[in-house]
């Protein structure tokens, strides 16, 4: 069978991709080889997104894949190639799709710091996801590294279910919105400025780290039991890059204003482009790729 | 007192704006001249925002009303002038305010069609909102113009209210979603297609109309209790031209893609730059205008 469009991804961006291309007709589905709601889900709370003044991301994420199952079938696989010829061919590992179009929603996944004792220590006291991971770490020692919203936010959360929580960051300001930030220093979490994380040691798990002041170019050893790495996202292109989507100095994919990249019938949203990286940009993006798949497809 | 950003218009791209300015920590304030919610309120079901899968217009709108009032004031006054020096100010009809920045979310109206009799029963039965005045149509006869998803989502809303609906659509298909012309034409509203409304006839109400076959063309007359025109909107746009903002050819603001107009310090989301109208649309503009702004004033 040849579907109209495939969505590859079911974060925010491929599940209202999804709901608009439906809505509009088209015969579409979706490829998720994670979790559906992406990195969303990991938000422990969500304020910002209108219409919920205040939300947990693994439960906005639960109504929009609600919402979007209404329309459209979400498939557990991943892709592994795209073939582009007259129409495209999506081959995952037992299957492969044939469509029209596709929207790539593939989203970003979270940087690595690439220190000595990152890798080891994942899972066994390193992680990327407070809202995941935060219970284990209850009335224990925990460093976040970062100084964006995520890494604030995250920091108050860890704080209020009961961690001691010191914050590093290699400037001397928050790069947080001020509320958030006002927030921080509200709740208790202790801040080091001005610098760096440069090795995580332990045993079996994490118990101390050494941190690098940037000012004073000094090294020290303090302890802790976990350390939280909330230092940005970097996009999921290897599908793009593969059939040679255009993407930004920086990885992300380039679209126009109707999210189509240089390919024709290739569109993208989401992370995956880079940008504002918030929830409600996502779906707008999702929205419009939706859209323009429609309208392309429709002449 | 002087503002860090003011933004006039309180429908989702204003409200939205509103939010994320004051969570970034800007001084913010929304002004309105009409209703909290704008367009959008007149949806009399929305089933495409993410995360709500069937909710009134009005309804989502009152959410993220009160979501916006958690942060910001809403003043109820129309602006009528804007001045740009050092920084902004607006004058409304009793006061003016200063500001750094602006985000224009004026919004849209909706368009009228010209022909005789439009004017002269605006409210006599002749309507622009199937969700305000539907209700007083119940039994009737109704005529909708439009083919557009506003068009054949309200037809299906007269129909369902009990009015007996005629939709007239100047082509010979719809410009609409495919899933609601389905659901159109099996909720048994009639279709004249390729025609257009020539005239509104009546005494002191509408009781009749003429319509014009284009194929054949030929006019004749029909008896109709109400006719509901949705063929569209027209943007908000005099605020802007006034001090120079850029429009497009159709008078929407031309901005950038982090909604930034031509004019330093100067902002636009929403209906009034055009595009894809929907809601989500909005608010991630919204979201985007005021991060721009955000950090524009930062630097």
């Amino acid at each position: 069978m040849a579907y109209d469009l495939a969505v590859i991804g079911a974060g925010p961006a491929g599940l209202t991709a999804g709901i608009y291309a439906a809505r509009s007709g088209l015969s579409t589905f979706i490829l998720e080889r994670a979790t559906t709601g992406g990195l969303a889900n990991e938000a422990w709370l969500i304020e910002n997104y209108p219409g919920f003044d205040s939300i947990e991301g693994m439960e906005l994420m639960d109504q929009m894949k609600k919402h979007a199952l209404k329309y459209v079938s979400i498939l557990p696989a991943e892709v592994k190639k795209i073939e582009i010829d007259k129409n495209m061919t999506l081959y995952t590992n037992n299957n492969s799709y044939k469509s029209d179009a596709v929207i790539l929603a593939t989203g970003s996944l979270h940087k690595k710091l690439g220190i000595p004792g990152e890798a080891e220590f994942i899972g066994k006291g390193v992680s990327y996801c407070a809202a995941c991971d935060g219970f284990f770490f209850k009335e224990k020692k925990v460093l976040v590294v970062g100084g964006g919203n995520t890494a604030a936010t995250e920091a108050i959360y860890l704080q209020d279910i009961g961690c001691d929580v010191t914050l590093v960051h290699r400037r001397d300001q928050l790069r947080a919105e001020k509320s958030l930030e006002k927030r921080l220093i509200k709740s208790g979490v202790k801040i080091i400025w001005n610098s760096v994380l440069e090795e995580i040691r332990g045993k079996n798990l994490v118990n101390s780290v050494l941190i690098h002041d940037l000012r004073e170019d000094v090294s020290y050893e303090l302890d802790f039991d976990g350390v939280f790495v909330l230092i940005g996202d970097s996009p999921n292109n290897t599908l793009a890059s593969a059939v040679d989507v255009k993407l930004d100095g920086q990885g992300y994919i380039i679209t126009d204003k109707k999210q189509r990249t240089n390919l024709h019938g290739v569109y993208a949203a989401g992370d995956v482009t880079g940008g504002v990286r918030q929830i409600v940009v996502a779906c707008a993006e999702g929205a419009i790729a939706a859209l323009s798949a429609y309208e392309d497809l429709s002449i």
